[in-house]
């Protein structure tokens, strides 16, 4: 299978539904998985990632799982090809930066994609739409324990697996959701939230991980520790966290819908039309916009009809504007950035344009006094 | 005549046309005059001003300029309608804050607006649409004449016309022209503009004279002399800097058309974007973006439809979104600050939602890669 196979399609994650869809984009997991007596990637020579490479690629395709799949070796995509995998979150952007002895299988679906050769010799990721934690940790689970039927993974009675970072140990699991949480950035409670999560020893992080800042506001929020707690409770903690903060968000959005009306619907105005006829925007723009927008959707603020914005439109368009799928478009001409900028907003101005804008009807407003020609 | 019949319809000089209607929105002559052997209004007594308004309105009110017209004691008026005529330009902001004695008498065209016992015992003033400053001139100067033949102006052989304050005093006159200069502020090159107009002595003010911000794009051009000259010669020297400045600002837009298309054209779709869709603006924020829509206007970038918006709505607007005219229309009702930028927008969204956006076709760019499914 073709990459552009895989990626003319947007993964189940983004087209599909899932419970709590309005503020968890996407759940998922992460196993780290090292092959035992053999060096890390990180220590191991070019041979040695190339013997791991050998074991684990045809180990990962003859799962079941994988029985539609595609697989390839990192050497053989171009940079801006893995940075479209990134995009998809499909792959990290530390693998995407990998050379020989570095691999990604994936399923047609995009809900599990394994990394060879990334900081460990196998990193499994099961993504699904909404929240769906547990779900998604049976479907890895489930790989893992037919993988080790025919694998030997570095492991130790008492910490648990093995792994090149010592923050990974135990579990070798990150399991992490992504959020959308306009309505509690909108409301300046979103540190407030932030702080509280990480006391109770939980990670908020922006769109693409560690270090990245959030946009679009939309926030990852995953666990910090792998030892001393099952994969199972750690989920469990995980979710009911999540739990609370999709109450918070809905509260403030209903709290702004009820207290400053004006503003959510002049917001959502805004971006609607800033989206709708600008011939520039740049891809933190474009995030930010899209993010108010998908707020005016679950808000059910754009009128009833067919032609609305819907969620999945506004989904592909977070990651259809995105700089590599937009060059990827590009057909190998090389695009500046200028030029990026200017098809983002032609791509967003043919999805959008003749949508209808949002439908004042629909917001409770106070009354304002209309002009009159009073004498 | 009541003060409503004369603001429901546009002044002249806003839905007229005239030579130069692209750059130059309008041109004022303003001649200052007073009473021989009579105090300044500012060392008057009440009395003193009171008998000055005996004299000089029925002067006024009988030129035959004047044959339709509206004529007003200040004191008649409340702070708000006072404002609704600071904003058409037809009183100055000083003038609406005089008491007793203070008057303003205009054509119903309100091509002609006389203020008495404003800072001189009588100020006339005529504003046209276009460059006309000659022809507003003739206008004004035939009233002055009428006038003189029965009124006793303070007149001194070797100064000429004495006035409250010696910058005025020769002439008595302020010739000036209100550009709008969006080409030459997106091209940064307005700066070095007023600074040469400056230095050849005349004055660049904001929007509303003296010490106010220029905003929307709007620069008011004066005469800063009124000894040493005859009138024609003022008019003449402003009149061709004027031709210049037009010059320069129509170079500069044909510049940015063809040098950077695309931020042109993103810049007018976002205004326009922003303008059908917000559901709050301040006047500041309304200003700016009418002067970009009106810059799409005049640089033909919408279609060529009469659904387009013309440059006649976008002139109507500039008035009618100004917080005094706002607060007229809400029928006696105070209105908060929230309130007037909820009803701007939504007198703004009315008028312009059910026109056809920009036409890239009508723009030049360069071309841009088409996203494709390639394989």
């Amino acid at each position: 299978m073709k990459l552009n196979r895989i990626i003319a399609n947007a993964g189940e994650w983004l087209s599909g539904d899932g419970p709590h869809r309005q503020v968890v984009v996407s759940s998922r997991i992460r196993l780290a998985r090292n092959l035992a007596r053999t060096p890390f990637p990180g220590w191991a020579k070019r041979a040695e990632r190339l013997h791991t490479l050998e074991l684990l690629r045809p180990a990962v395709e003859s799962l079941p799982e994988m029985r539609e799949s595609y697989a390839q070796n990192l050497t053989e995509l171009t940079a801006l090809e893995r940075q479209v995998l990134v995009e998809r979150h499909l792959i990290s952007r530390e693998h995407a930066a990998k050379g020989a002895g570095s691999a990604v299988v994936m399923n047609v679906e995009q809900t599990l994609s394994f990394m060879i050769n990334e900081e460990d010799h196998l990193r499994m990721q099961g993504i699904r739409c909404g929240l769906q934690l547990h779900e998604t940790y049976a479907m890895v689970d489930q790989c893992d324990t037919e993988l080790a039927e025919c694998l030997e993974f570095a492991y130790h009675d008492d910490l648990g697996y093995l792994t090149a970072c010592p923050t990974n140990v135990g579990t070798g699991m990150r399991a992490s959701a992504m959020l959308h949480l306009p309505g509690l950035v909108m409301s300046e409670q979103i540190n407030k939230i932030i702080n509280s999560v990480n006391k109770i020893g939980l990670a908020v992080r922006g769109l693409h991980g560690e270090g990245t800042e959030a946009m679009g506001n939309l926030f990852q929020v995953s666990n910090q520790t792998t030892l001393g707690e099952s994969e199972p409770q750690i989920i469990e903690r995980l979710n009911e966290v999540i739990l609370h903060i999709i109450e918070h968000e809905e509260n403030s959005r209903q709290q702004l819908l009820e207290k400053r009306p004006a503003m959510v619907l002049d917001q959502i105005g805004r971006a609607f039309g800033i989206l709708c006829h600008a011939h520039s925007m740049t891809s933190k723009e474009a995030l930010n916009l899209l993010s108010i927008l998908k707020l005016g959707v679950d808000l059910e603020i754009f009128p009833n009809s067919d032609a609305a914005p819907s969620r999945a439109t506004i989904d592909e368009l977070f990651i259809e504007t995105q700089p590599a799928h937009l060059q990827k478009g590009a057909q190998g001409q090389k695009m500046t950035a200028e030029a990026r900028d200017a098809l983002r907003a032609t791509l967003i101005r043919a999805k959008l344009n003749s949508l209808p804008p949002p439908d004042t009807a629909k917001v409770p407003l106070p009354e304002v006094s209309k002009q009159t020609d009073d004498e």
